[in-house]
């Protein structure tokens, strides 16, 4: 079978989380097969590779899962980016807005160096919020992003024409 | 090098965080360092193989990055253990006492079958209230917890005594 036909078959849908209406697409399901795990780390991280990163960023917190095992797997660095006061030391910081009012996300100040090339990971590309304010984070630190990557991309939603519209590659396993 | 002693020189102390007079043990270096995290990986990934685990879980967030890498390694199926209200569908949830106030944590109703094993990750540990409070979520399911795994074990603090009280056998590749 296919990694997406397997993918699919792994994540359920649940209706009305995290508010009425919304039906979530659960990826925890996922975790429970380990040989699955395994093939999706080996696709990002070949992902990673082709993209010609040197740093990869996950975003808190299903960002971490993959994230940090594709790297690994890459033989790449790896920046967590983080919710508000998460991450201890210096920081530097992006405000962006939700539906209703706004978050914040962090990295650790000098954790992606000037000029490097990231490559960023999410689980779930939606409205593109998230991710856009993560690329803007990292162009703040005079590096460029590469290429993103997600598990899942939700085409009725907007976050693919946002990536295009910075003019950032866009890669996801599956899209529903 | 021996693995302890690369982990010691990637950790970073940082004073007065998350509050003042806490010194705060940063493990986010050690993420620049993919050779680093694989070994650790491996090195987890033996101790979950040393345990007879069938399942491991990882406590979220920062037991996320380590916990999902080496449950894949070790080829056994992962479970989140969540803070309350991010895993979609029924969960089963825990609550305990922190220093001030109280916190919940849960997981998917299902996810850790009646009579299985059960390895427990987190990057900390220090008072030793989060690992109780999962092991007695993960006990409630009628699974058996066999091992704990950390990063760090802060020896000036009561985890680790914690974990004798409750019988659980407790793995740590440093300790402060």
């Amino acid at each position: 079978m296919h990694l997406q036909e397997r993918i699919a078959q792994a994540i359920k849908d649940v209706p009305d989380f995290p508010k009425p209406g919304i039906l979530f697409k659960d990826i925890n399901p996922i975790f429970q097969d380990a040989d699955l795990c395994d093939a999706i780390v080996r696709e990002i991280a070949l992902q990673i590779k082709a993209s010609g990163a040197d740093v990869v960023c996950g975003i808190e917190s299903r960002g971490f899962f993959f994230g940090l095992s594709a790297a690994i797997a890459a033989g790449k660095p790896f920046v967590p980016i983080r919710k508000s006061g998460k991450l201890p030391g210096d920081v530097v910081a992006q405000h962006y807005n939700l539906e209703y009012g706004t978050a914040t996300i962090e990295i650790q100040s000098g954790s992606i160096p000037t000029g490097c090339r990231v490559f960023l990971h999410d689980d779930l590309l939606a409205t593109g919020g998230t991710a856009k304010a993560a690329i803007e984070l990292i162009r703040q630190q005079g590096a460029e992003v590469v290429a993103t990557s997600f598990l899942v991309n939700l085409a009725a939603l907007p976050g693919a024409t946002v990536l295009d519209t910075l003019q950032v590659k866009a890669n996801w396993l599956i899209e529903f």
